[in-house]
């Protein structure tokens, strides 16, 4: 039996057995060392030509993009970062030079959080493989968990989803911009900077402590890494419950979406990148309704609840002004490895 | 300008102006996280047939040799263990089976020192490439640096060199086994176990602990990863000293020697393994001469005071006995990664 037989879920849960059972699960792994600190630690491998290339990433980007990543994951638990290691394999070929650009992207992402680069290791390697695992802390009553979403919790997201997807579709397909002839330059640059520099949602933590009591603190969630459909998926089958997300409810209470794209796009294209485009590094983060509206206006540009929690076990996408048929959304849409499709 | 023309230290030189001044030139990277606590982070890259080989290294093993090797990284940083983090990038043909074999190996040597793999990311890639994050815990007043070795300090090895270089000998060229005509059955499988399942040596510290006063620890070192002759070299460039290392003052004060090597090799053959054979993962340490004696005494098992630090800036090897000329060693002849030589 080969990897890509069973696919990166199939083969995650024939090593679970290797794991204790209480730590898999989120976007980090967290471990208690002591009464008013978790340590969160997070970990992610790029290899050139899957997760970066050079027709759509310069190395300052590749270096920015990585950081942001594990950095997200920080913020998907609740953690402010203390620093990360960066392992590096590299052909004997490769330009010091691109090497060097690569830790310019990382450094300038990572300094934009007080967050140093505290250690690494280089090896030779017929690939570019970048391996960084990032750990931060958090106080055990701030955590943020996948599992823990409750039924009528409001669903927030804290920023547009599809950007990403859609600069890359601009980096890989420069003749598009032709076609795009509605997009300005603006715009074209703001979706291809959502691709290129996503920011990790960190600055969202201040506002969660600051809204919510510190001795009931009940948000969980997850960042959006893999898309806002998965996101949601992930955090309903964790915390065995559904969702009604609603697109067209009221103005700050329905999913939003790129003005850039309303210009480039078919509804429908527009609703296939901001479910499934991914990349996007935004936090989608359930808690009560009352609090979820403070943390909307709180956190602005875009943030918006996009829906609520339910006890039937289904994610459903509802659309009451155009009275569309409810779609149910399925993980199988969502991006996985090592699949061959 | 090509990362293989200025190799792996010239490469480090470069990238040191991205992290913190402070925390390079240790096995790992100290975060004080408060004031009774640091934070020790140590990170592996192992590639197929650079680090490991099917020819030599069954999965099993190389699932435990990459974690001892990070785990003896916080041993030679006197830090306990808190957990590991493991990114495997595959082949989409890699077989289930063989990465199962992988995580058995791992967690057989984790289960030895009650160490959780608490994370990961599974990648696709066209090289496995196994990337190891270890993370522990000392306190700060029972660090252990390569930089503050001090004149007069005994010299202590935690066991025998050459051992695990001599076993890979043996896998490599198993006619060898013709030659090694002395060596019986148990010598061998000796020499190829310290090879495949080297032990990191975290059961030092607490020896360490017992025998050193909490309030003026001063025991300097580092693990012996890349031989023996490396590590003492490191840690004298480090604390800007010299050493002298007797190769046969008095029984229990000289390098000490693997007994089945004394009946295969050369003298010359010997001192060559013993020397600069690496991946013993021993611990070289550097305290004052009374607590070294009752440190060797209570290791036992071969742990031995091998010379002692001074104050001219060289490494001298020196035969009292058999009155040979003092050597000068060099880190030249030590394992750098990227060059080609």
């Amino acid at each position: 039996m080969k990897v890509s037989d069973i696919g990166e879920q199939g083969l995650l849960k024939k090593l679970q057995r290797f794991c204790p059972s209480e730590i898999i699960g989120d976007d980090g792994a967290i471990l208690n060392i002591d009464r008013d600190r978790n340590l969160v630690v997070t970990t992610d491998v790029l290899v050139n030509n899957v997760h970066f290339s050079e027709i759509t990433t310069s190395p300052e980007d590749a270096g920015w993009r990585s950081v942001a990543a594990n950095l997200s994951d920080l913020a998907a638990m609740g953690a402010s970062p203390l620093g990360i290691t960066v392992g590096l394999a590299l052909p004997t070929d490769t330009q010091v030079e691109w090497v060097e650009r690569l830790y310019q992207g990382m450094t300038e992402c990572l300094q934009k959080y007080n967050t140093p680069i505290v250690g690494g290791d280089l090896v030779r390697s017929p690939i570019i493989t970048i391996s960084i695992t990032a750990f931060g802390q958090v106080h055990p009553n701030r955590c943020i968990h996948r599992h823990t979403a409750k039924i009528d919790d409001a669903i927030v997201v804290t920023g547009i989803h599809g950007a990403s997807r859609a600069g890359l579709e601009l980096l890989l397909h420069p003749e598009l911009k032709q076609i795009g002839q509605n997009l300005d330059e603006a715009d074209k640059q703001a979706l291809i900077l959502a691709h290129q520099r996503p920011k990790p949602r960190l600055d969202v933590l201040p506002i969660l402590w600051d809204i919510s009591p510190h001795s009931k603190f009940t948000v969980s969630g997850m960042d959006s890494s893999d898309g806002l459909a998965d996101a949601v998926l992930q955090i309903c089958r964790a915390s065995n419950v559904g969702a009604i997300l609603e697109l067209h409810k009221l103005e700050w209470q329905k999913i939003p979406v790129s003005e850039a794209l309303k210009k480039w796009l078919t509804p429908a294209q527009i609703l296939e990148y901001t479910l499934y485009g991914g990349e996007d590094f935004e936090l989608v983060l359930c808690l009560p309704s009352e609090l979820a509206e403070t943390l909307v206006e709180k956190i602005g540009n875009n943030a918006a609840i996009i829906g609520k929690i339910t006890s039937h076990p289904q994610v459903i996408l509802r659309d009451q002004i155009n009275k569309n048929p409810d779609q149910v959304l399925t993980l199988s849409r969502g991006f996985q490895h090592f699949n061959n499709s």
